[in-house]
């Protein structure tokens, strides 16, 4: 038994908007919106209406066939989860404000599921006993929550979304790297079947541990993420991710020379009395590192991504320092600190600050900085850190080439956790030597509602949605464009198609102009539009392309032999 | 691209158990943790592991052809939802501790979703503007959350659980009734394709509010619901909803008689006494109606269902009295309470207690009991109510015929809800006499997660489950029934049904005997198990018919002809 293939306009809930709503900041939330795919519930909770859970649905049969696959198994965990094995792995508590906690009615914590690793090792501990049943990947398409602290953009970041999450489980670092490369290939083919533009970039690991990570990108300008890419050679990399090669550089430097910079506490100025660059003078952000005062160094004309130095620096918290920290610090001379006086003080580095290179910068006292301050002579970097927000034309770390920046939207992500999990649970299976081995494992995502927005992102133009053929609503919309003769002609069209076995979505509302009709047809954004108008009574109907905007005349027989079910 | 058909044992996450686990209670629990389909997560909440999780989208998918079939349209809403609309229909209190409540981080109240009454009324009032936009139906299959007191039985009774829950919205009654009728009959047809044994049966509305509803029973001991049915004609109802005729009597009776009863406080003392059946005494329970003293009168060998009287009598509290509820009232004796000197209380009764039959009943005074009490000359019923526990025998409302009892699992309920949410929310649409009308509704409801433990209970016997083909996690396990050999021949039949179209689960573990692996292929209950086993070397296996026990040795290529795919 099939379901009905032709989907009348004049019953279905798809109320289009001529008006933007009025919170709506990206495309594809204001054309989700307007075109009746989706409405909001609450702040970054949403109900999909039929034309969006169909798009939704084509995009999960994809996912779910790709990842049949690779041999993955479906399951279906609970989003209702207990506190314990959260506590275990902490990140009951690492989660912070984003996770929604609540009590059950005896008053026992539980937690509304972000991601599963936890229950996941939880899941093969209970099965798995012997290296014989590895390895094992597990996936499932279900509904997640995080509390986002400012969600928005429609669907493209809610508190309440659906993603495939899969884990895989091996005994080897080598069986790891291979389902996470059975994973990758997986989620290549999936993003291009659904007519995703992707690249796959290096990514860092962030709050879920492990070693190996990479994302994939949808480039959007919608997107909240930033990613570099070379047009020389095949490196890509979020921001966040990328690297500065350290050269130790040669040459002959004078000595420190101290310089009477009267009220120069900031670059610019300081750059403007010296007549130097800004890149040449070196400027030392000093930060708290759990309570403790380090300085972190970088060429003058650089910014330092609190963010990234964060999550170099994790578990440790990281913090701006107050005037109070200065009080009994008589080293430390606020607009004047420079490297080579801070004995008391970790210092840690941009690659750029290599040993050999010489800089303007702080001399330790009020209205005075020094010159010619060597790295490796006259100050010690102890450690080197990738903090910098990177800029346009930065270096490629692999080849050297200006990088290029843009806009896109994080898709999916694929992780080589470790044994990060599996030491907190303690996941052990017999080895082949009769001894316990220690399981590691990988964590895969894709964010399934997110990849709806990032095809409207993507697909879309000024007239509304234009969705690929794999994850459409419908195959065809056919518009009756005016009644009795018109009308019956697309309904003999929607029988023929639908018979044919194409999805047919049938505008047959009375009382509309053709024109509003086209207006909802193109906002839609089915691939196909066939319009039966004016010249019905000669049997012919127009045929247009969504997608191309193209256009054509045709006997209703011709245009029917050009349309063709679309396979699934 | 269609999924791979071939799962093999080796590598599914489905390890079964010899024993029952500790708290299983009802014969599908027990299997389905032990056959590897589901895993308690926490109490009431589990997970669906591979086995489980293919039944779960055969269940769904029959339901959503069925529910497309008759016109109604899939959506999805969130799980997560405001408090608001729950307080505008006043279930946020009376849900009471069923209700999942939480708070997000910005202090705002929210509770996980039991039933979706509210948010499909909203997004209807949204979404229709006229009556030509209706009559309309909606649904969705998606996960609910109930916190129940004690989440028992599997997933029979979870706090997590799926449903399909769908809602019509029309401008007439007789619009509202053609929609149930709709959703009736699909009810029908998805059931019976399920292959579950059900019966429609009278139900009382219960906490939904409406008017008419009827429940679809699965007959099963594990069930938690007691129906009646009657041997004689198609009568069938919850016993919470059945009736009993009020028929007034004839004859002639003497004067109130009054009788020394000494020490007879109890019905059982009091016909002991008398030589009288208790039937032929009226006992008289006193209760509170928010606050006020009630008197309901029934036969003396009735019990009397507190949870009936509280339904009936709902929104009012019905509470038990205490000692100090007779405090101040010499007119409430303790155990001789008679309708015939409470003038200060109402008197309910039960139909029993008609108009012309005569009792012996409470004297009003200690140790006192009268005789020849007769209805409508002695005393007055203020309001008749079916408040009695109903028992095997009892007389059939339609035909009198004596009443069969059974238990059953509700696995549907289809409500005639009217206009109460409408009424809540406003949800008016412009009529065809272009003023606005109200518009009523309807709420159907299938438990999908117990739907999938309704055909366990069903179609299981001691050896394990026996799935029918429809729903089953695969249409034949193979069995290979030892190495080298019998295993090849596994092989080859696995893959010559898989090309056939059959989903085939394929036993290839080594080191397991064959009768460990029959075990457990009758554990599992796939609709067919081919066995390649000692008389393999000549091409011969053996197909067992699960559910009948039917075996016979076949020639593979003649085994192969015999299982052809289930049309889905």
């Amino acid at each position: 038994m099939s379901t009905p293939h032709v989907q009348r306009m004049s019953r279905l809930m798809a109320k289009t908007l001529r008006e933007d709503p009025a919170d709506a900041e990206t495309l594809s939330h204001r054309l989700l919106v307007r075109a009746g795919y989706v409405r909001r519930s609450s702040a970054g909770v949403w109900t999909w209406l039929p034309l969006g859970k169909r798009v939704l649905d084509n995009v999960s049969r994809v996912v779910r066939e790709e990842m049949d696959a690779i041999g993955a198994q479906e399951v279906l965990l609970p989003a209702l989860l207990p506190k314990e094995p959260y506590e275990v792995s902490g990140r009951w508590s690492e989660y912070g404000d984003l996770l929604f906690r609540l009590r059950d009615r005896k008053g026992a914590d539980y937690l509304l599921g972000p991601t599963h690793e936890e229950i996941f090792t939880l899941v093969v501990k209970d099965q798995c006993t012997s290296y014989k049943d590895l390895p094992v990947m597990l996936y499932q398409i279900q509904t997640k929550y995080r509390d986002e602290a400012r969600p928005r953009s429609g669907v493209l970041r809610g508190r309440e979304f659906q993603m495939k999450d899969s884990y895989s489980f091996d005994v080897s670092d080598e069986g790891l790297a291979q389902s996470y490369a059975l994973h990758r290939a997986a989620y290549q083919r999936i993003f291009t079947r659904l007519g995703l533009d992707h690249r796959i970039v290096s990514a860092v690991s962030g709050a879920m541990g492990g070693s190996a990570s990479e994302e994939f990108l949808a480039p959007a300008e919608a997107g909240e993420d930033t990613f570099a890419d070379c047009p020389s050679c095949d490196y890509a990399a979020n921001t966040e991710a990328v690297t500065f090669a350290l050269t130790p550089a040669a040459g002959d430097h004078g000595p420190v020379e101290e310089l009477d910079t009267p009220d120069t506490p900031t670059i610019e100025s300081l750059a403007a009395l010296l007549g130097v660059p800004a890149s040449a003078t070196l400027k030392n952000l000093l930060v708290k590192v759990d309570g403790e005062i380090v300085a972190v160094g970088v060429p003058g004309d650089r910014e330092v991504d609190l963010g990234k130095l964060g999550e170099h620096l994790a578990p440790a918290v990281v913090e701006l320092v107050t005037a109070e920290d200065f009080e009994g610090r008589p080293d430390l001379v606020r607009g004047y600190v420079g490297p080579q006086g801070l004995d008391k003080v970790r210092y840690l580095a941009d690659p750029r600050v290599a040993p050999g290179t010489a800089w303007v910068t702080g001399a330790n006292k009020a209205d005075a900085h020094a010159r010619n301050v060597v790295c490796g002579r006259d100050f010690e970097v102890d450690r080197y850190l990738d903090v910098v927000v990177v800029e346009p034309g930065d270096p490629c770390p692999s080849c050297g080439a200006g990088l290029r920046l843009d806009r896109a939207i994080e898709i999916g992500h694929i992780f080589q956790l470790g044994r990060k999990y599996a030491d907190a649970f303690g996941l052990d299976v017999l080895g082949k030597e009769g001894k316990p081995v220690r399981v590691t494992m990988g964590s895969y995502g894709i964010g399934v509602s997110r990849a709806v927005a990032a095809l409207a992102e993507q697909t879309a133009d000024e007239r509304g949605l234009s969705w690929p053929a794999a994850v459409a609503p419908a195959d065809v919309h056919v518009v009756a464009a005016g009644k009795a003769v018109p009308l019956a002609l697309a309904e003999q069209a929607a029988s023929a198609l639908s018979e044919a076995g194409l999805r047919v979505l049938l505008d047959d509302r009375p009382g509309l102009s053709p024109g509003v009709k086209l207006t909802d047809a193109e906002l839609i954004g089915v691939p196909w539009i066939l319009v039966a108008g004016r010249r019905s009574a000669d049997g012919v109907v127009e045929l247009q392309h969504r997608a191309t905007g193209h256009r054509e005349e045709l006997a209703l027989p011709e245009a029917l032999t050009r349309l063709t079910p679309v396979p699934r």
